[in-house]
């Protein structure tokens, strides 16, 4: 039972491999009347893109999106909207090697177990190409929220285990997207950066933590017992390959704690409820608050690294050892924040329509 | 759009109040012919139960289960399994003097605010006592992984702070029952135990860490893009109620290493194909890789504690200060242990049925 | 994977055996703070039971429904609504008889191919004991409807071929519920019972036709292109064991009809936009058009009649003759009409949430 | 919630508007390692196309389907199969004149009173076009069911009352495609076609019923007691457009028979079960037991008459008149067919795979 769509009211299908003609999206439950244009989306995928600075890969990729379909004089229809970016001029002679042979850390191997018969191009439709579609249709998540005011903050709080320091709203939002790394306190950016281009020079690559603040999310999003605001947040994001861990509010943080001290109490302020602390990151029971949704995620160093690495040949069942080629991240972090946005803003959609709040 | 549906293949309903008239749970999904027993049920229950010993609440609960339908002469029919433990002898006046009090970090008022109308008593339905229908469904899931050779391990590696040291799966199966705190470091545990007393003392409560691994998990297991193995026991981990953060494999520790250092190598070993390390905890691109699946939860402290705490009161709008009376849990790990286990066990179960595993 | 859900906003699982310990089903979805009490599901599975007259089985059924939670002080609380009634003092012994006979016309072959082992006991899960719980989830969906105004009538138009004379609404309203067979031409009725009364002298059965009309449901319910709101119906109807074919408007009738003899036109009367004919039966392109909506379905006539019947013995796979004993429906008609209110009225309920007018 | 995915584990998304960029669908959940090609969905598209008849409409439509991914080196890949339709030279210009003038019959209002903003020229989402989506899905379908030797016919046996004689299967298979209007008693067929002609130069238009025959279907398809066999084919069926009522086996007939003229004995042969005769159309408590599954379906005639239709202008709130232009099928019912084989040959693959038979 094939697990390609995300959401229940809001609902996302992706599709698509790395080298194939496209990867695509089509979002079915946007309701009618919303005002988009393929540069909305556009603007989304942009920061997405690869090729961008000395820190990520220097792979061009023009990913120019196309709706082909549930926009009608540049309104959405309440009708799918299916939207595409074309694959071109992409060279996949080099995985032609690596047939066969599973790239360690990477998919290959599990998609041969699983499939049998598999796209190891690219890394097929394991391949952060498919990330496209899902900020392709965050692009329209993120307008729908923006119509009730919810903002969706992110930044990179921690490189190769060098740690942002604390910040405020304000410097994430002024800041965050002033550096390369996506780290708002701009000095530590540096350090990170530094990091980054040392690692990519020893053919190596970094992980790091991203976080993610909602702002103004309405009270009462998220459907216990099960399809919790936080459960479904942890498996949006945990959908994402290269991100191993996540945490609400304090997170893990929590364990070393008594409840003394994280008891987060409520007072009034101008007649809405609001708690002193915010230990909970914004959601109780499943059930957001109305105080700032906090979401921390833990991501990977990208496996493809310039290293020679041990692996086994699938059909001759012998044991090998393969070089990866090309030019990869040394850091995805910075990429793979605009991933987290685009499926917070999944969630949030998503649970704003079953509430009945959007 | 109500949320309390877990599975797509192993569906599994839960419902009731803490102080209603029951707590129960429909299966939908399990396959015909299995032999199934109340007794099967009851054993895992009577792990979750409170009352058991001098770090837990003094509650006594009686919670026998009853199959009301689906079993046949000792076999499941494939058609619904309906369980339901009935509530008893609970008395509920303290909470009537909390009502439209909620208390800070509990789920009060966001059911309040979700559905205006809540079931005070008890926590309602967001009292701990929804996890008993979990734990009987993971019941009949564990009897079904059995018949392929799954086995769940989980142990608590972390109580306020306190860590135990690195066991090995030996050690793990023999000791994590063996301890009060189910830490399978029994040194460590009379150390854990210590704190909770101590903790108990103070009127307050402490969290946690568990770690639980899947053994002999076969490849193949997940559904990308978003049905990810991993994603979903990141989405069943966080809808227990105490769990605030998850992780697979390294999960965090990621972000302080190389991609060099974490690249799980692959060897052939009795023609099977193997990693070197594991940190990716079993699970690659979303799908089991046939090595350990690895995960580790935080467990927050418990918001019921003796001390005097500041709220609101949701009628008269105005600030006061509540206690919370009874005899709560110091130290809730060691039995959100038994919930964890059992959403993994239906996690698995509901993949291992939808690749045709099962 | 199971399918003993219905609906997609307004969730219905049912469960339970025949002569297991009990049916019941699990309303997960209904909307917080809507007066509910047994009274108001006990009145629906009144009308269900059989035993109530000449021309139904004589058997008793005590149908005594126990709500066993999502409903406190007389309200629903939004969380999952419970319901069961307990099966008592069933005498299962002439079925043991039937053991791996399956009666012509009956379920028992197909659950034995398909599930191998099955409860045979009075028809286990594919009895209509099972619509028990589906009249008890349409009763909610009744008390929902009834707050947007929504009626849903149903009556008897066709017994063994005698035909009821079309019937203007308020006749249909003020009559159905008059006559045994709930058929609102009392005159034709009658003949209709007699019908009954030989056939079941004869220990034969009948089927039948019941017409259902919903008034006042609101314009824009249904969602195309796949859960239009005549595909939902459709569907409905036909997971009721007896019913074979269902038709919307006009249905077979299309066929021997030109485009300009049944256009439905439209007009304006008091601002609201109507159509001079309703051949659509009130949906048009999947969605409702705020004229009535019309649905008829066939019944068969059900297969446990008094006579030798020609069968094979699954075990030992040789042909024999049965004769199926007990005191047994000559006509279900005027009982699945019961079940058949109750399915449209889960549909509509679903849509109108899904639509977001509930 | 959008209704615009079909199945549960074969997944069918459908997309797209008429006179929009394209028309297209997502499969999800086909296997891997199937072989397809572009040519064996443009087969069955082609078999759906206008312009192939006197009897049809004379627009030309070029539908060529390029399929986006999810194959790889000839074989499905098991990830999201997405297929696209562009639509090229459609001249919208006549419908600009009808805009918010809905036509009588027509989807046109309705989409209007549930979306309020929705694309007019051509139908929008609710055209006909939209079927190529679901032809395309059931071609790779079909060709699945071919590994497990199931065969779908499908013929016409009534046009506007006409009706075809009673016919064996052999004659079903060898003659249903040899006439225009595909029914397989090719001197009725000749009656049908000139009532088709007649129709047409009165600018009229005429209905009729098709019959769908699925050969070869293993038992134990179908998941009582929702996800029916006959359920889900009755949904499939109404899901349609121009279908406005569905039978199964007798269907309507058993209205008309006592149950010992219906009983559909069993007996053995060569080592099978099966009934000698087939009243309940190969299905029975909704799970197939290895007899042909019989369907009908009734079809409206198409709303586009040549004829001055009375609406209502929906801006100006007036009553007006108007003309529908253009070439339209006097008769959409053999064109009809081809997608009721498709959503047949869906619901069968889908409980297939649901069952594990594929």
């Amino acid at each position: 039972m094939a697990g390609n769509t995300f959401g229940k009211k809001f609902r996302v299908t992706t599709f698509g491999e790395s080298h194939g003609r496209a990867v695509g999206v089509i979002v079915d439950g946007c309701p009618p009347g919303l005002e988009l244009s393929e540069e909305d989306i556009q603007r989304e995928l942009d920061r997405r893109k690869p090729g961008q600075s000395k820190i990520t890969t220097q792979r061009k990729e023009e990913d120019k999106v196309v709706i082909l379909s549930g926009v009608f004089e540049g309104k959405t229809l309440g009708t799918p909207i299916a939207m595409v970016v074309y694959n071109r001029d992409i060279d996949s002679s080099p995985y032609y090697e690596l047939r066969n042979k599973p790239r360690p850390g990477h998919a290959d191997l599990t998609y041969f177990l699983k499939y049998n018969h598999y796209d190891f191009r690219g890394g097929g439709r394991a391949s952060g190409r498919e990330t496209l579609a899902r900020v392709a249709a965050g692009a329209i998540a993120k307008k729908l929220l923006e119509k009730i005011n919810v903002e969706i903050l992110a930044h990179t709080i921690e490189i190769h285990g060098i740690r942002a320091r604390e910040l405020s709203i304000v410097e994430i939002r002024k800041n965050a997207e002033k550096s390369l790394v996506r780290c708002a306190d701009l000095e530590t950016a540096k350090k990170m950066e530094e990091e980054i281009i040392k690692a990519k020079k020893e053919g190596d690559s970094v992980g790091g933590v991203i976080e993610l603040i909602a702002l103004n999310v309405p009270p009462g999003l998220g459907e216990p017992v099960f399809d919790k605001l936080d459960a479904d947040i942890g498996k949006a994001m945990l959908s994402i390959g290269a991100v191993k861990g996540v945490e609400i509010g304090l997170g893990f943080g929590f364990a070393r704690k008594k409840g003394s001290e994280v008891k987060d109490e409520l007072y009034l302020s101008e007649g809405k409820i609001k708690t002193y602390s915010n230990n909970a990151g914004g959601i109780l029971g499943g059930i957001s608050n109305g105080m700032p949704i906090v979401v921390r995620v833990a991501v990977k160093p990208t496996p493809s690294i310039a290293k020679p690495q041990r692996t086994v040949d699938l059909k001759k069942k012998e044991e090998v050892t393969i070089e990866i080629k090309g030019r990869h991240d040394p850091c995805i972090v910075p990429r793979v924040l605009v991933v987290c946005e685009a499926m917070l803003a999944l969630v949030l959609v998503d649970h704003a329509l079953r509430s009945g709040v959007l």
